[in-house]
């Protein structure tokens, strides 16, 4: 966490330009979470070794599978073992790769005060990602379109709790697939000036979206600077695929971030075994994020991980359930073991719905990812049925959950004025401390004070209209999305990016032949 | 947790009687969950230390009023300084009263095999306590009655996820206040083997209960064993009223333990800030654990805290919330520091009825008291409205998230089965794990598979209906309710306790005079 935020748009050449960009630089600590608490490390040193060297063992021994003909040749340049397209990675090989990875990096938004920096104490929250339905704002379900993107991008722009735009928050189905990116990445850019994501669907549209960044940041700012944070999946077990290689190469190049992420059911895409399961998912990454420095040394990169077990009675993905919980853990240690940013976590369910299901099984994946200390948490808010749907009610009350952790996350104040012992000797036994002066100093922040969350008395709940958490989360996005008023966007480059998306478009074609 | 449990009914005088009793008694390990996982640690020594002081400055300066002569005449002769009811006590004093209580001890139940360690790693989970109404088995808001403290009492001892019967589940609003407590202690003897509490709302209540258990377990064995842990609340702030200072003695003179709990709203019945709510309600405990030695060097007794913030919007109790998971922690930390075992938290939630807010709520309070180390959990399962409601829909949908708790503090298999580098072999790049020999050795236990939360496809949960969490829970609460066949009472120790009741009822008034 060594770099402030520079401000786009001002870049100059080199080391000298980007010091002089960071003394200017706005301080954006107070946005982001920081962790004033202690983490908790679920496994010891020991065990974490045990774990490392199972996963080298299955680099050295097994291998993966690298299906690109470009990432082979890299590897046999690198000096790894390469057998078809199994690639064989000897562990000082990998272990000295990953050490070109920054412990930490910036990334830019085009509003300066809303750079993040992701890794170390610091962590950054990001929307649900990728789901092709949503629970819409009268609590249907239904396909997502662009519209239901622009308002999730102005949602997660208007929340403090959110550090960061996101990327696919929902799918928009309205738009022909070969230029869905174009129309995203341009929400994110047109209605938050908050960081965002690129999209990785194909390399040609991952290259699309970095010159959309250099349209709105300025091309030399962006090979420069950070300025995307995407995410790529391993095929698990143990293969990284042509597109997700291909996307993956486009960013590293451009000095682009990227969630390097296997996305793990285990029993079905790895060994039916917490520990067999978090092994082989840290070989794929560490693996994902030696060959990204093979493509660009010193590119930004996160140890990413997406973890769920399969039901053996139905095959279906489970969440909230011990195991992801435990593997988060360990995965945010394993990742500080290599030094690392780690991905790992979010607000997750397999609930098709928001009701009590869909809460437990979030805050018991939310609080592991937050006492892990994860750095970058994508699925912060809206999340549900196993990311098949993203869900307006469900957005509006992870953002208040969130705003607890975040507020738990600065830990206790032990002044004299947080222990309050003038209080107690005013008031004494038996009185209260409604109106002492230490409460009247405190009563506006001494305890968080939920909005969503109901405590009145039952009478007054039920002359309310007796509503469950869902109905109300769902009225609020109602009410916020008819008062957000996006971000100014400078006209300028508004222009040139609306120029180059109908350029694009008249190119691409309407259907993935 | 040195001691094994003993069979109560073979009770023989003195410590090599209790020797032979342990060295037959049956393990129970395996019920409870003994956390395997590490505790965090919010506070590093050093804040622990000022909480303490603070803690102890208000004990020496601003005192404890004991509201009961023979308390204030006991605190006298002890040493401590008395001004009217005001006690001020030396913090050497407090501290050398607190060595004598057990850092863990047993609580026997009538089924041997279901008594409990309650301290160390050990942790006892026990049903809601003290709610006036129920969210019934229609899902209807009443008045609780006799029938529903026994249903609770029937879901508790059925459910493998519950330790411990609880007390006072819910009010038996049917029963004259005067008798319930009889009614009540039957009800868990009755229809439970496993371990209870005693009742605490007048001393001579606790007196009948004591006898009630000298003819269930046989008075030798009460005398030299703990059968009950019942619970106690400090008037906050700083006040021990008479009536639970009355219950305190006669459970601790029984050899009875007692969780000495201060029940506390932080903003009116103690400062506006987390440190300083925490100090007086450590403060609060440590004299009412030091008061206990008083009465009966040695006697168990657990450090309780319940804890709330008020909203200072609207005055309400708030749960969930940041502040509430901060004490949790601290508490426990301060309770290790003395050595003495601890109860806190809880699935507590403001909720009206079982919805994402209860379920959010729960969690961030339950989650914490796993990781904080709490040995006794009162309201594991069926709070809901700030405690107002025990719901049999939310008290069978906290078990099944305890049920996931319980299987976390296990923690990780990292034997050579546990890291799976066979499957990972057998499989390699590119196959899947469903069939491998290690997935068959291992399919039924290597992840947990709820039975409440619904992780099907969306068509098949809305073919069976759509529902919400809340309704299958109550759906299985009747349905378990059809299934439970109690456990076998011995019929002497039945009909000793139905005269013991009949009489008692016969002297005892309907009303509260």
């Amino acid at each position: 966490m060594s770099d402030a935020p520079a401000v786009p748009g001002t870049a100059r050449r080199g080391r000298e330009a980007r010091r002089a960009e960071r003394s200017h630089a706005p301080a954006v600590a107070s946005r982001q979470i920081l962790r004033r608490i202690p983490l908790y490390e679920l496994l010891d040193a020991e065990g974490i070794e045990r774990i490392h060297d199972a996963s080298m063992t299955i680099l050295e021994e097994i291998g993966v599978e690298f299906r690109d003909a470009e990432a082979l040749e890299l590897w046999r340049k690198a000096g790894a073992s390469v057998a078809g397209q199994r690639v064989r990675i000897g562990r000082e090989l990998a272990m000295a790769l990953l050490a070109s990875i920054p412990p930490s990096y910036v990334q830019h938004a085009r509003n300066g005060s809303r750079s993040v920096t992701i890794g170390g104490d610091a962590m950054v929250l990001a929307p649900t990602y990728g789901s092709p339905f949503v629970r819409d704002l009268e609590g249907k379900r239904r396909y997502g379109t662009l519209g239901d993107l622009r308002n999730f991008v102005k949602l997660a722009w208007a929340s403090p709790h959110l550090d960061h735009s996101g990327g696919v928050i929902c799918e928009p189905v309205d738009v022909p697939v070969p230029k869905r990116h174009l129309d995203m990445l341009y929400s994110h850019l047109k209605f938050s000036d908050k960081p965002f994501m690129g999209m990785v669907t194909a390399p040609e549209r991952a290259a699309d979206c970095v010159r959309m960044a250099e349209i709105a940041f300025g091309a030399e700012f962006v090979d420069a600077n950070t300025v995307m944070t995407s995410v790529v999946n391993c095929n698990s077990p143990l293969v990284w695929d042509g597109i997700m290689l291909g996307a993956l190469k486009v960013y590293a190049r451009a000095n682009q971030a990227v969630l390097v992420t296997p996305f793990i059911m285990a029993g079905a895409m790895a060994p039916a075994a917490t520990a067999g399961a978090i092994a082989q998912l840290n070989a794929e990454v560490v693996a994902g994020l030696a060959f990204t420095q093979l493509v660009r040394k010193g590119a930004p990169m996160v140890y990413g991980s997406f973890v769920t077990t399969v039901s053996m009675r139905s095959g279906a993905p489970m969440m909230g359930t011990p195991e992801p919980a435990q593997m988060i853990y360990v995965c945010a240690q394993l990742a500080r073991r290599y030094g690392v940013p780690v991905r790992t976590g979010g607000m997750l369910c397999g609930a098709k719905i928001a009701d009590a299901q869909a809460a437990y099984e979030s805050m018991q994946t939310m609080l592991p990812t937050l006492l892990a200390g994860a750095n970058f948490v994508l699925h912060s808010a809206g999340w549900l049925e196993a990311g098949l749907v993203a869900g307006y009610g469900k957005f509006v009350m992870d953002l208040e959950q969130i705003a607890m952790l975040r507020r738990f996350a600065r830990g206790l104040d032990l002044s004299d004025e947080g222990l309050a012992l003038d209080a107690v000797r005013e008031v004494g036994p038996g009185g209260h401390y409604l109106g002492c002066a230490h409460t009247l100093r405190h009563y506006t922040d001494a305890f968080f004070m939920p909005e969503l969350a109901d405590n009145n008395s039952y009478e007054q709940w039920e002359a309310e209209g007796g509503t469950d958490l869902d109905a109300r989360a769902t009225a609020r996005a109602r009410r916020l999305l008819d008062e957000i008023v996006p971000p100014p966007l400078d006209p300028a480059i508004d222009e040139a990016l609306l120029d180059f998306i109908h350029r694009r478009k008249a190119e691409l074609p309407d259907a993935v032949t």
